[in-house]
């Protein structure tokens, strides 16, 4: 039987880990090759050199342009063959027609990899499938990879490399981003220092000629800066590498993905947009949950879910405990943690009763925890000591809305100290979500609880939502241990032989949907139960 | 026949006016006594003295206190007998049990409302509810009005007046905002300020022992400052007066609700918390589709339904045209705007030949209408023109990414002269959303957007949700207009003898519920198809 960490051990994974050391040459270059660089005012050439040059990443960037001797002051060189150095990375922004020629120099001069900026390809049809064909064909002569074409290019801010045509860098924190639009690239960069995201990796993967999900994901997971994975998909496209590269990674960091295109009319505009087919949505949302990635419906949603994934523990079920100091923000969040698929805690009797010891006597006497409108630091802590330590819990949402006696930072403080003293490795770790509700009056507390790592809300009902997914996530990654073992079945191993012999027919007969006696042979070569043909 | 508009010329009409015209005395009165005025610290009878001092609303305030013979500087009096002038509000902060005694001198003195604050009647139980009737046979002496017990007050900030003990003073504006919790009014104040969100009145309605929902929703639709009705429910009370009044002020002015307790687990909750059973959940989501309401469900679309309701025409159908310089971005509005209930218009001939005259080949020739990432103001300003004027069209989503060549704030100006060339009133009357997406580079144009009456969304796919929202109401409020007249009917008018015989036999045998073969004679008396007993 082969287990999910057994594999690790196989010679096999040795090859693999080398082969995603080879993307490194695009994060971490020590030297890069601006083909195509420009000083035309508005060109994607100027804009690239002008960022490579503004933020400076630690190596050296050689313009090429054959009709310059230097641009923006920079010596630039008539060809790649005429760079003194090796050059690790080419950045490629001149038109598709001689994109093919250009992969050809690359491989000459090995170059390791290089990010086609250019559009012109596939979303134009036959004549860019073709060019796309023959660039694939001169990449493989010595294993160049290849980001792009048709993309934005992609930051490391780290180290400060900025290799795109964006208006700015984005800022280092621990977020990888992969897009598969570069509009959304833009704007999401935009958004992100408004709300103050910070990124390991920003990727626009463009139309995935050669680098797909699997590479980037694999990449990510080893990547030390990385704490989370964010993805804008449109389509999957190697849906094999993709979901290999999910499952692995997902255990360590979560995976968090917007799927565009989850209803047939929205399929249908992004059909047009990209010229990529996107599969049938229920197989990918199954697809998803078996390979540990929790799949968002809103913008809004993918850094939430990013931030709070990467600084909470994750519940071990479904079952949140509500503590508030009223009644009506209480039940607004029981309400969207109940219609999203969560339960509220059935508080187990021994938590009762030391609540009836901490709480005065009107208490709620159940979940929601109503410890009513004078509530105190000290009556908050209490509580909350109490109910995280409940079994029949997996996690706690804490409420507070100012009224006349609430001390929103005062209470934030004491929470603050509580959890210091109580790490999540010594109590059971469950995680604490907030709201600290309304404005002005409750920002210093909120500020206080995002700086110990509690995630705060400005509405109680998001809160609880968040809470559902991160259950939603937990519970696919418990997904990925019951995964069944093919080779433990009762019945033996599969047929595989049958099932190669079977597509291979329907391939041979030029057709793509098998016969129901087909789907039925190869179900019953699997051992699939009432499936006899 | 009974038309919707006819029973207004009914003098029962006038009365229900003049009825209505009593609730003036809440919110413009000449002359408050505070029944309980203080100047222990941190009491509701201290706070609320200085809140209506510290915001001068016009009239006298007469602070009523045995024990002192000034308040705050201002001189107090033994009892309401005392007070020299006529007083038209009481506001009440004084222990539940004292209550009673109260609000017959209320009576004695001629007061026309009052408020009261205190808390500790029906949500204490037997004792509580007899206090309660006692208040209630009191003031039905000579017709005073009672808001509460057990809330925070109301404010009129266009008079300045703030008859509460909250921290703060709502700005003026025109949202009539009612809520059913105390707790929730102070964070939504404290957030108002933060979203510059103005009221028109501000009103925690309590335990509704007198005034109701239907009391206040006349008032609003009366008063000439509210542009749009906000309401926190927890449960519907008297819910004939509350459909009444919908019916009739949804017409012209929306009517926003969000109503705790959707799922069984918060009814629960707010069971006990309000002492308030809540009602059957999808009976009253039919009640409020019937009488022309919208049901949001979280905290954040209250406020933005308010706005947007109150700023742009309402579609007349589901069908919604996106504009867009980005594939993605218009593929993620058309899956929430499917998944919420819209659909995306199918474009006519006609557009799509004037699309192709004003737009580059490379266009989506679809819905999204993809106008690419070089889009310029001009490009933005004739395609909006085009799709606004398409008779399959309902209403255009606008979305911006800040691409290379992207002027967000240009683009933004010239569809506010357009909007401005060429008012709702001339064109077709459509609602016009925007997105324009990302943040530092984008402010100036939303900032603009917004002044011209445009709302904007952050992300494209709330902005898609807002017009399913939007649709919905109108949907509603057709619903109206469709109620069946039942005096028209081609079996002749019900007979409603039949059905008070059977309902009164049921009562008098202490029932309340009906058999099966009692209730089919019911809807057989209302000609109710296929019921034959």
């Amino acid at each position: 039987m082969t287990s999910i960490t057994d594999w690790m051990t196989d010679p096999a994974y040795d090859i693999l880990r080398s082969e995603r050391q080879a993307l490194k040459s695009f994060f971490e270059p020590q030297s890069i090759a601006i083909i195509g660089a420009s000083e035309s005012p508005g060109s994607v050439g100027k804009t690239l050199l002008r960022n490579l040059l503004q933020n400076p990443f630690g190596g050296t960037v050689f313009p090429v342009n054959p009709k310059r001797n230097s641009v923006m002051g920079v010596k630039a060189y008539p060809s790649l063959a005429d760079i003194p150095d090796t050059v690790d990375l080419a950045v490629i922004a001149t038109p598709a027609a001689t994109v093919p020629g250009l992969v050809r120099e690359c491989v000459a001069a090995g170059v390791k990899s290089a990010i086609i900026l250019s559009a012109g390809f596939k979303e134009i049809g036959a004549q860019g499938i073709a060019l796309e064909q023959q660039i694939l064909a001169e990449a493989r002569q010595n294993g160049l990879r290849i980001i792009g074409p048709n993309c934005l290019g992609l930051m490391n801010p780290h180290s400060g490399l900025n290799a795109t045509f964006a208006s700015a860098m984005a800022r280092p924190g621990n977020v990888g981003f992969i897009s598969q639009s570069g509009a959304l690239c833009t704007s999401i960069l935009d958004w992100s220092f408004r709300e103050n995201v910070g990124f390991s990796a920003f990727i626009s993967i463009g139309s995935m000629l050669d680098v797909g999900w699997g590479d980037l994901i694999y990449y990510l997971g080893d990547d030390p800066h990385t704490q989370s994975i964010v993805i804008y998909m449109e389509s999957i496209g190697d849906a094999r590498s993709f979901l290999s590269a999910a499952r692995e990674v997902a255990f360590a960091k979560p995976i968090i993905v917007i799927k565009a295109g989850r209803t047939e009319a929205a399929a249908k505009a992004s059909a047009s947009h990209t010229g990529a087919m996107t599969g049938s949505d229920d197989v990918l949302n199954a697809a998803f949950r078996r390979c540990g990635v929790l799949r968002v419906t809103r913008i809004s949603e993918l850094f939430n879910m990013a931030e709070v994934l990467a600084k909470q523990p994750r519940p071990k079920g479904p079952r949140l405990t509500i503590v508030t100091n009223a009644g009506g923000p209480g039940v607004l969040a029981t309400d969207m943690l109940v219609t999203t698929g969560g339960e509220l805690a059935t508080l187990s009797p021994e938590t009762t009763e030391r609540l009836n010891e901490v709480l005065p006597p009107f208490w709620s006497h159940g979940n929601p925890v109503d410890i009513l409108g004078d509530a105190t630091p000290e009556r908050y802590l209490k509580t909350v000591d109490v109910v995280l330590k409940d079994p029949n819990s997996d996690g706690a949402l804490v409420i507070l809305t100012p009224q006349a006696m609430t001390e929103p930072t005062q209470i934030a403080e004491e929470l603050k100290s509580y959890l210091e003293q109580n790490p999540q490795t010594e109590r059971s770790p469950k995680p604490i979500l907030a709201s600290w509700m309304g404005g002005a009056d409750i920002l210093a507390g909120e500020a206080i609880l995002n700086s110990t790592s509690i995630p705060t809300y400005a509405y109680p009902d998001s809160a609880a939502r968040v809470f559902n997914y991160m259950w939603q996530s937990s519970y696919n990654l418990l997904a990925l241990y019951e995964t069944p073992s093919l080779a433990d079945d009762a019945d033996g191993s599969p047929d595989r032989e049958a099932v190669t012999a079977i597509l291979d027919g329907a391939r041979a007969g030029g057709r793509t949907l098998l016969t129901e006696t087909e789907s039925k042979q190869v179900l019953t070569a699997y051992h699939c139960p009432r499936c006899k043909p």
